[in-house]
Formats: C-alpha cells, structure tokens, sequence
C-alpha cells in the first residue's frame, strides 16, 4: 500500500498494521517528511525526532492491534500539557518547564499503543480563539495560509486537518476545542467537564478547563474518548463518567429532538456564506430524521457574556502567578490585567448570576437531545485577525464561550464550504455527560454530509459504529396495570415517564389474568402459534430511572422484550411461565382494559 | 381521646382526624394554650392569633386526610421563610419586611393541608449554632431552659420537641438545621441542596443555603420531605430529585455499611459522657446489620475550617447588603465585618481547595452507605455561650460545618441521653440525592432505639413504612453468560457491579441451554414440583446503571424476581415461556459452569 494514499483514521491504519502492508515505523517514517513539508503553518512548537520516537516504538513489541486500541496510531499534543521529557511552554518561553511525567490522559493514550509527534503551537497560555497569538508565529489554516487556524487549540486541529497525525489533544475552556476543528473541516470534542483528567495541563480557568479532542471521524473521537476518559482521583475536577449511553455509541438511527436559536438570536457578522451553510445543516438534520425545534437563546448569551466581562480571568491570572507580564504578548498581558479589582463579593454575584441563566439553560436542554449552532459565525484572515485582535476573537467566541460555564458536553464537525472555500463547522450540544449520545447523533450527520477529511481530500470512510438509537430513554411496553389511569402508571409518570404511543403487540402473544392482587395484573406470553395482537402503551422513561422501575416488579412479571405490531421489538413485560398454570386466559379480549372494564 | 395524650406525629393526627375524636380547629385551640404555657422558651417570634389562623381551617374544608397528605397538620416557620402576611425578621426588626407570597416550600405544605402556627426564634440572619444569638431573646433548650436550644433553627425544634407543632421548617447553612435537632431529641433533615426550593427564604450563604425540616420520626420527615422536595424550577440553585432511592422509604432491613472517623478525629470537648453515648449507638447500628469501617474524617474537617476562615462570609454580606451595621447584635457584625478585603482571586483558591477536600471525600462516601457522626461534640448553657460566644459556638460546627460544601445531605437523629439529662443526637450522611437511604437507615436506628418523642415524654410508634432495602444499589442474580469470568460479565463490571455472594437458587428451579448463540445462554424457569437449586451468583449494581443493563438484555430473557436459597427474593434473570419449546432441559447439571465446562 503506498502510505501517501492511506488515510489516517484508526481502523485505516490498524487494517494496515494487520495486513502487515504498514508498519508503526514505516508510518512515523512517512510522517517526519509530511511535517517538514508542512512548516509554513507553524504547527509544532516542539517536535519529536527519530530518537525521541524510538521508545515509543518499542513499547508496541509484542502487541498488535488486537491487543492495543490506539496500537501505533500516531497523535498530537497541544503544548499546555505535559508530556513526560518535552518542555511544555504554553507558549510562552519564560514559562517553559520540562516534565518528568506525562500529564494522566496522555498517559492513557501512550498505554493504549499511540505515539506521539510533539507538542503544537497554541494562543499563548490557551487565551485566544485565533491561533495568532503566539511567539512561535501565527499556526495558519490547513486549508489557506492566509487564514486563521482559529485557536487556542492551534496546531493541534492542523497537524490533524493535514494528515500528519490521526488525531490531537487540545484544551477547551471557552471553545479553544471547537473553533479550530471548525476552521479545519475535523470534529473537535469538548467532553464533559471532569470527564478527561487535566493533572498535568497547564490551567487557563481551572474551574472551566476541559482536554479536548480532535479527530478525523466521530468513530476515531469516540475510540479515544473511551481510552482517555479514565477517572483520575487525583484530579480535583474530575468527575466520574456518569454518561447512561456509555458504551452505546451509534448511528443514532432513530428520530431524535434539536433545537436551535431563533433567527435574531443567529449572528454570522456579515458573514452571509456561513448563514446559507448553517440552513443548509438543519435541513440535512431534519432529513436524517431530526425534529427542529427553535428555542430562545438568550440565556447561553449572557451567560457567556460573563466569562470575560466578569471576574473569571482572575484564573487566569492565577494560572500565570510568577509569569513576568514583559514575558507575555501584550495582547495576553492586557487580557490579564483586566477586572484586577474583583472581590470575593463579585465573584459570588457572578457566580449567583450565571446560576440562573444555568437554571434557564437546563430547562431547554432537557426538552432535546441537543442544541445546533454555529460552531462560530464567520472566519477571518491572519491580516483581519492582527489588525482588530481583540473584537474579532470575541466574534468566534459567540457560540462557544458559555459552554464550560454551563456544564455542557459539545462536539464540533466539519458542515461544508464557504463561499471562499474554507470550512464552515456546527457544533451540537446538549449537558454534560451527554459526550455518546452527541457523537452518535454527529455520527449520523456526518455519514450523512460525506465531507471529506480534514484537508486532506480523502474520502470518508463509511462508520464501523452499530445502530443503537439514542439511548439516553428507554421505551418500554406495558400491558397492565401500568397502562395510562390504571393503579400502578404512577410508577412510570414519577420517574419522568412520557406516553409515546397507544399501539398493540404483534400478532403473537397471550394474555392471562394472573392470580392474586390487588394490584392485580396480567401475565403476557408469546406464542407465535395461536397468539393475537394485544392492546399495549409506549412508555418512555430516563435511563437512570428505568433501574428502580425494574426493580419494583414483583414476581412472576419482569421486564424482557416485546415485539410490536411494526416488528420492532422493545423492553417490556414478560412473565416466568410457573405463574400460567394458575392464571386465567383472557387473551380473547383483545387486551388488559376490556378485560378489567376500563 | 384527649388532646393532651394524643402524640402529634402525623398518622396519630390522621387516626384521630379520620375517627371523628378530633377536628383541626380543637387541635388548634389546644395548641395555643400549650403555647402559652412554653413562653419562656422564647420559641417564637410571631405567633398566628385564632384570627389569622382561620383561613387554614376553611382551606381543608371538604378535605380530609385521604385527600390532602398533611390534612390538619400544624408545622412551625423558621423566621427567615416567607409566610405571605407575617413579618419575616430574620432575627432582626430593621431587616423586617412583610411579604405578600409563600415561600415556594410553605407553599407545597399548605397545600397539602398543613396549618402554619407562626414564625419561630432563630440566630439572627441565620449566623450561628447557639440559638442564643436573637434580639427576641435565647431560645431555650426543651428538656432544661438552662442550657440552649440549639441554632440557628431554634425556635423551630423546640416548638416540635415540646409538642406544638407536628413539624417544622429550619433552614441549613452550617448545621444551623441539625445542631438543634441534637439537643431537643427529634429528627432534622438537610435535605440534598437544591431539592427545597429556597425562594422565598432570606439567604445566608446563597450558594449553600438548604430549607431543613424537624419531625418526631423519620416516617413523618420522610412525608414532608415528599410534599416539600417539588423542583422549583424558578430557585436557581433547585436541582432536579436524582433520589434514585425515591418512594423507596423504608426499614432497610438489608445488610449495611458504615463508616465512622478515627478515634483521635472524633472530638467531644471534654464531654465524656458524648463520647460514651456516640461509642453505644456505634454498637447499636452494628446490632441492627451495619457493618462499620473507620475512614480518615481530614478532608472533612478541612472543608469545614474553609468555611469561617475562608471567603464564604461574603456570601452573608451580600444577604445584608443594606443593614446598618448597628442595627445587628455586636456578635452578628463582627462576623459579617470579617474578610472584608477577600478577592475574587482568593475565593477561586478556596474554591480549588474545597474541591480537593471533595474528591478525596466523595472517594470515601462511594464505600459505604452513610458515614455516622456525632450532631454536636457536646452541649453549654446559655451562661457558657454567653461568656464565649465565637469559640463555643465554633465546638457545634465540628461534625456540621463541611457538609453543605461537600454537597452532602444528612439526618440527624435522637441517640440517647448525656450524664446531665439531656440528649445526644447523631447525623447519618453520604452524598447529595442520598435523602430516603439515609432516612431509611434512621428509620431502623429509630426504631431500634425506641426513645421518647423530643420532651414529650411520649412513646415512639411504631414506623409505618415498608421493609424496601437500602436501594442505591440493586442485587441482580445471574446464572449464565454473565457469570464471573463468562462472556457478558464485563455488561456487570463495566457499570461498577461488584461480586456479592456465589449462591444457589431456591430448590424449585430448571435451568435450560436455550436455542442460539453466541452468546450461549441459558433460561431459568421457576418450577415447584419438580425444580433443583441452581448455582447463581449475586451481583450488586449501582441502581441508575441497572437499567441500561436490563435494556441490552436481547429476548426471551429479561429480568424478574428469583427466590435463592436464603429465601429472598432478588431482582434476577427470568425467560419467556415460548423460548423453552426449542430449549435443552440441563437442570441435572445443577448450574451453567457445569453444563459448559468451565
């Protein structure tokens, strides 16, 4: 297989690797003179040679990619995190120090068998949606040097874009994740706060700081979102994986809910390209079975006015204590010297403040399965950006600055081509530990879209992932006494249980009256020889309420699964067959409600 | 019946309500006297005349206790809760203003047929745990008006404890609802942050703020509870019920775990006989089926030093924002005047700090189902307080002070009596939406230990909730592929299922190799007459992963309930009859290791 025609994407490389046709070596091989050639975009700020790869390279003897999930999948580190020997510098020199650890979550990945390239260029101290704020030279877009990379996240979403890796690490506190993978046709993950450990990654906001993902595929994101997602009890932040989906991520085929902001709340910045392109995604949303909803916006506005106008750049500030403001581009330093007076009442206010937009927020949130927006609204020069450096970087931060904020899990994606042929990217969100549930649904759209990847000009390769449905409820059958206005619904209308469909059963099945009661209840039994359609509810109830609800039904019921008329076949009531001998069958009444009278 | 026998627990009430022995309005005129017989208590500050309380009466015409949960109930308001028409002081008459709305909270109980007797003596602005600290006066303890009753919800646990209300509302910053229930023998819930509304309720520390409520028992707390925790969507800091253990109140009569701090972490202030009453109720839960583990209680204690050294005392300066300093007792305002100069930096560093102290404690609460504590180290007088106001009252916040910042909820409870007469109370806590399991588990203590209702003198009855189990976590019985070791154990492991027992059914079970595979699988059938015991092993998984697991569960099997061998029945796995006609009867192996050879 000659490598330049090879895309990177992790089932690629790992058919590859297993048809012997590529080694890791071979790869890395290829890789050093594809970043040389690529040197013009400021990518790395520190780049590892044919030595320094050496170890890693090592450490896969005796393994495969049977044995290792990311085996010789070679990725990027945004350098604000550390990895064990390089310097991390943040970009900034006089800050520089050399670990000698790896930072927790890339130790996860580099035990799973991937290699890293180097550390990459970044807005100094992560402060920046632009990727030109920085001593090492502004990163420039994968697609037209002329163009920002977008940032803080820089080299990262490059060195991706341009195929000289298979996927990055980046940092996220206010959409350094997202902006990038925007401007370079990749996904960007922002997980869950909590859910990747930032021990060893160098603070911005340390409240708000998420390690981010770039990939060319929601199936590579994904992957590596498995691996890195390790809960790290050192880590003051991190939070256990609390993602009902986890392990269910999929095509999403079934219909699902979003919403979006209503048209005044949109803002493009003139930008009527980005408009036609974002229209354009609803309706390939709503095509892929996605019902659209419009929502008011406002409260994910001023929540994301209050990052910067409010008293949260005092983290900053502590992030950067004993860093000399003349060490700092100006740009950072000002940023940092703002709201110096903010007292601990301020901050409380604001905090107070931002809980109420987040009480707002929430209530959309759990009408959907995610918001769409912009992933930003438009995209500017490399010239643009340092004539007007801090108005336009708060222009890309519209979308994106409320999301740590307001504990949201986002994913960023590639959603075509602007006018001037750049990329123009959506981000879907919804709240946290929603990260499987919002790739699935990214799945779907971008199996749906077939952009192409990165910048590279290579095809898409078709999703290996399984339909699950978006998993985050459960339907479930019910028969009997759990029927809408019967004595036992109330287990279901407690927990948040929605009526979703009176319908019957296939034409295989009988119902008996089962002894004993009140409540009394009816035994359902397939039987695909003299079986009928029995008149049944769709209920669908929270993942996490469905266990209880299990657990509260007393013998001989239980919950198994039901086939319905349409030949789909759900959770539902099944009954232990002792319980048949002394029950009486009622199947001739068609259902539970003729049978009692109701 | 005569009033003055009658216990005012809540069925008592309802018993005598339903037999026609008693109306609301003779209960009310009996409670007004008895008021006025306890005056020197000092319990409260504004006090509903016959007048104003007729309204109340009127509501629950047509009503009755089958129809409204708290018909006839009379509950006491702590006098920083809005009671719409009644002055809310807060302990301090320039503060006052008279509010033309309930609180959203008092405004679930009236509903529900409660009847507000008036707003009750407390530390003024809610600042203290002494009860001593009130313009009205110190409130004075139930059992013996030398010593104090407790604060800062002070009047109202001693209008419960004494017998003129059936409850009471407080509120909980610190311990404020806990630390009176200690001294006055009665129950007193912090419920889950967020799961009482707090509109309507004057703010101490905003972001920490709990509406707590006092009762005689557990069943009547966990009734009220019921009533009062509805999502408040409007309170920005409400949070949705994630109780997963919700209407799941019960005895607990399952085994249990515990967990106390070292022996040179637990601090009594001298009070020896504290410690001999705190070492017996140890013994006394270990008798009731706890299983005790000791943990290491410093992370507590420094979160709760956060508190009074650190930055939060903003938040009570923003509550007062317009009180003239010296319209406060002098105690009042030197505690607001502290940390005036505290910045936005440093409370981002507490912030930091506070979160190391909670992973490391959220790391011991995953290991048990409650920690146990002493409510107080020891109880003054009010002539001790008031020589040393701070340092004594400081004492009362030891076991107390940490658990709002640590999102913990707690249930204080009666544990028996100090050498001086008067009584020594525990808390039970864990982390946040653990409300009915630490109920339950009180419940059981409450039960064992069969003290006297508050001062009353009267006797505990008997509780009336069901025997539900400690149900954060559900006991699943397997007994094929999912078996230890087997195919699909990693759908146990993977959601944190941990291996209980390896065990045998009940001896009336057939076990057959269904039709299919792989996964192979077998399907066990509950058969009386000629069943065996089957080898089965129990499996314990979070309540909220269970139902994902059920869910991937493909047909016929499902999960219903299995008798083992003890005689108990668990949540386990049953089969749909139609399966068995292509199934291979393998009941004389006696388990699936047999049959597969493994």
């Amino acid at each position: 297989m000659a490598i330049p025609t090879l895309n990177l994407t992790i089932p690629a490389l790992q058919a590859a690797y297993r048809s012997g046709s590529l080694t890791p070596a071979q790869l890395l091989d290829e890789l050093l003179i594809r970043c040389d050639s690529y040197a013009a975009h400021n990518i790395w700020i520190t780049r590892l040679n044919r030595e320094q790869l050496q170890p890693y390279l090592k450490a896969l003897a005796g393994h495969s990619p049977d044995t290792l999930p990311l085996y010789g999948v070679p990725f990027a580190v945004k350098d604000n995190i550390d990895l064990a020997a390089i310097p991390t510098t943040a970009g900034c020199a006089e800050f520089a120090y050399v670990p000698s650890e790896d930072a927790f979550v890339v130790a996860q990945l580099l035990k799973a068998g991937a290699i890293p390239l180097g550390k990459t260029n970044l807005d100094q101290f992560a402060t920046g949606l632009v990727g030109v704020r920085s001593p090492r030279g502004a990163c420039r877009n994968s697609f037209n040097r002329a163009y920002i990379s977008g940032g803080s996240s820089a080299g990262s979403a490059v060195a991706v874009a341009l195929g000289l890796v298979s996927f990055a690490l980046g940092t996220d506190t206010a959409g350094s994740g997202r902006v990038p993978a925007a401007f370079n046709n990749i996904i960007g993950v922002k997980p869950s706060k909590g859910l990747l450990s930032t021990r060893g990654v160098v603070p911005a906001c340390r409240s708000l700081d998420c390690v981010s993902i770039f990939a060319f595929t929601t199936d590579d994101a994904n992957r590596v979102l498995e691996v890195a997602a390790t809960f790290d009890v050192q880590d003051a932040y991190a939070r256990p994986n609390r993602d009902t989906n986890r392990r269910n991520y999929g095509l999403a085929n079934t219909p699902f809910r979003f919403a979006i902001p209503q048209d005044e709340q949109l803002n493009f910045f003139g930008n009527d390209s980005a408009q036609a392109c974002f229209t354009a995604t609803v309706r390939s949303l709503e095509e892929l079975g996605g019902e659209c909803q419009r929502v008011d916006f406002s409260a994910f506005l001023q929540a994301a006015r209050l990052l910067y106008e409010g008293p949260w750049v005092a983290e900053r500030r502590i992030a950067t204590t004993g860093v000399k403001p003349q060490a700092m581009l100006p740009v950072i330093r000002n940023i940092l010297a703002s709201q110096q007076d903010a007292s601990a009442d301020d901050l409380f206010r604001a905090q107070y403040q931002l809980q109420e937009y987040n009480q707002q927020v929430q209530a959309i949130l759990e009408h959907c399965d995610c918001l769409l927006t912009p992933t930003a609204g438009t995209l500017y020069t490399i010239a643009e950006v340092e004539a007007d450096p801090i108005r336009l970087n708060s222009h890309l931060g519209y979308y994106t600055n409320f999301m740590n904020l307001l504990d949201c899990a986002a994913v960023a994606m590639p959603a075509g081509w602007l006018d001037n042929g750049l990329p123009f990217g959506v981000t879907l969100f919804s709240r946290a530990f929603s990260d499987t549930r919002l790739l699935s649904i990214a799945n779907r759209l971008q199996q749906g879209l077939q952009l192409p990847l990165g910048a590279t000009g290579q095809a898409l390769p078709a999703s290996q992932a399984g339909n699950t449905g978006v998993m985050d409820r459960i339907d479930v059958v019910v028969c009997g006494a759990h029927l809408q206005g019967l004595p036992l619904n109330w287990q279901l209308t407690e927990r948040g249980g929605e009526l979703i469909a009176k319908t019957r059963s296939a034409a295989c099945y009988r119902l008996y009256a089962l002894a004993g009661g009140p409540p009394f209840r009816p035994g359902m039994v397939r039987d695909e020889a003299a079986g009928t359609a029995v008149e049944v509810e769709i209920w669908r109830l929270p993942t996490a309420q469905f266990g209880s609800f299990v657990a509260g039904i007393p013998a001989p019921l239980g919950i198994g699964k039901v086939e319905l008329a349409d030949g789909h076949w759900y959770s539902g009531f099944i009954c232990d067959p002792y319980a048949l001998a002394t029950a009486t069958d009622i199947t001739h009444f068609g259902g539970w409600r003729a049978y009692i009278g109701k």
